[in-house]
């Protein structure tokens, strides 16, 4: 189940001819009785924002957080498209609002694919009225909207969480271009808690800082990144910020999981704990230093516990530290400590290094402070991905 | 020719037996008459520096700046190695203080290699009296010396420049672990100049700002960067800081550049350009977010100019900027402008794209500022090189 499990919503998946493989690429996810929801959206934070980046914060204003739709396409990013490119997505949204008979700015558009191209919106106008037809609530919807929005995932991502009776659903892309400093990706959460649009906002951005933006691929933030959250209100129920959040964080952290997990080429997931921090910022620095540096990911793919580049990131980290009490653990296991190398159970290390998804411990000092940052392996099969377009 | 070329001072290389190969791994630049020559040296700014980098910045405080001989070591960092690694190192550079009969103080040492391991003193300890024992003047010895510090390097790097009578030379180690920030690889320069070591800090630090500072692999900062410079007086000149300045900065950018074309596993050297800044660190963060790019990288290495990566980075580079002034040319050939793609010949593009050395241009706007970072691209190579230590 994704988007459809809380109450309120339907969402469907159709090929409209933007892939020219004919794979799905249009996905609707919708308020049942096309009802404008309180919603909010964190948006990339490049400043050559994609076109549909553009129509959605304009839309998001303009209707004052009240959304009844989000229409997403892959296969073509519909950035760097200029000015045609603004009003292609504007057209598509103007179509699906005049069959769906609610106003275009209660409707939000989300592009993800290459950069470039001009966006080929007659097709999209032809998907629009199937995408329309084929809502539905359940788990076959939601999954085929899941399904529609993958450019080079190998699967569907897909989260949903409750707190009390209140549910949560959750569906999301990524694959390569995922970087830190915002959602980096497509996603759309769904509640049927009853939210204001302001509650929404808020509780979006600390889930989204503390999941999306803790995942890292290749450093690269695009310029297409959108997480929506729409709450239909259908189970009625009102929940404290806490609450809301504890909800909304369970789905985007699974779903940053996922996309780690399917990052490019990447045979790992890692997962980079700074612990003993004095600061939450520090500890954050630190674990993001490691998990992005080429060379530790090349030591991953190589199973190669290499803790001296682990290390050498961690004092380059820009946070002051006495190196004397740094440590590192691989799967629980410390093979660094006191300035030099400890002595270890080398097959032990070895086997934590077999695993597809590892821990990777940097202890700085006694700080209370930590933070995590999850990481992929850098490999072959990347470059393969993203040598060339065609 | 290389650091011999300015009058004197002498060089060696000889195979302590540091790396198992028996290749060389022990270089020694020095003073003819082994007096103490005015000397200066930027180090690494990674909290992590090497034992070499804690003793050679100890000595070169000590001495006051007059330095009679550099020491460098290739096969083992003797980085991450404790008091032990300190140890050695200062073991070695007393050892090397007696054969030649000068204070220890007015010895620096460089390692350079695998990170963690114990630092083979009682190799260097053998090799030492026979690297003394070689040194001689002329081209042969100063490219011993170039090949003994090389890695994973395939060729020795070596660079000459004249101003005036005033003579200047240099040798360079690199291959990966290089990023901005710091040195970021081994390099010993000699001018016969006759120069203050407050003048050679002055000139080294906005030189190496302007040279290696401004190339980028990996963006991994290593433990052990050095370059050292040395002053032998032996021209009898003068110079002004500018004189001097473009002295050494032809030396260190002759340097720099053959570091990039030599990274490893690369098959492209890429010199990204920003102009039309503001100011020079708004143009230098542009052209360093550009160049650091994992997918940018990965565009060259296919051959494919995709503009939209590069884009998309210059939008996340946290320069302000009116992205409708953004324009984007491969080997001055314009393929972005006005917010969308050009019209432009892609076979000319394509025929630049095929080169060894590419020039990437990015125009920002209608400012005076400018900067250039150079970079290689990501290849399958990189990663097989990097995977494994062993």
């Amino acid at each position: 189940m994704s988007v459809t499990y809380p109450l309120g919503f339907v969402a469907s998946g159709v090929a409209s001819g933007i892939k020219p493989s004919r794979r799905k690429d249009m996905a609707l996810v919708a308020t049942s009785d096309w009802h404008a929801a309180a919603a909010a959206a964190t948006f990339t934070q490049n400043l050559a924002a994609a076109a549909p980046v553009v129509v959605s914060r304009q839309n998001l204003t303009a209707s004052a957080g009240q959304v009844a739709a989000v229409l997403l396409t892959s296969g073509n990013a519909n950035a760097a498209t200029g000015v045609e490119g603004e009003a292609a997505a504007k057209h598509a949204v103007e179509a699906l609002a005049a069959v769906a008979g609610v106003h275009p700015s209660q409707i939000l558009i989300c592009s993800t694919g290459l950069i470039g191209i001009p966006w080929p919106v007659e097709k999209a106008l032809e998907g629009i009225p199937r995408a329309h037809g084929e809502l539905a609530g359940g788990e076959e919807a939601g999954l085929s909207a899941a399904e529609a929005i993958m450019t080079t995932d190998t699967f569907a991502k897909t989260a949903v969480n409750e707190v009390g009776s209140v549910r949560f659903g959750g569906i999301a892309k990524g694959a390569a271009m995922i970087a830190p400093n915002m959602a980096t990706m497509l996603a759309v959460v769904t509640t049927d808690a009853k939210a204001t649009s302001e509650q929404l906002a808020r509780v979006l951005g600390h889930a989204v800082e503390m999941s999306f933006n803790r995942i890292t691929i290749d450093g690269c933030t695009s310029t297409n990144d959108t997480v929506v959250i729409m709450a239909s209100g259908a189970s009625r129920q009102e929940l404290s910020d806490e609450e809301l959040t504890a909800g909304v964080l369970a789905v985007c952290d699974s779903l940053a999981s996922q996309i780690v997990f399917d990052a490019e080429g990447s045979t790992k997931l890692i997962r980079v704990t700074c612990t003993g921090a004095e600061t939450e910022d520090d500890a954050l620095a630190i674990a993001r230093k490691v998990a992005e540096s080429s060379l530790v990911k090349c030591s991953f793919f190589g199973k190669d516990p290499y803790w001296g580049r682990v290390i050498s990131e961690v004092g380059t980290a820009g946070v002051d530290l006495d190196m004397t009490q740094v440590s590192v653990a691989y799967g629980g296991i410390t093979v660094y400590a006191n300035l030099v190398e400890m002595g270890y159970d080398r097959e032990a290390v070895g086997r934590v290094m077999e695993g597809r998804e590892i821990d990777l411990e940097v202890t700085v000092g006694d700080g209370a402070a930590s933070a995590t940052v999850i990481t992929a392996d850098l490999t072959p099969a990347y470059i393969a991905e993203n040598m060339r377009t065609s």
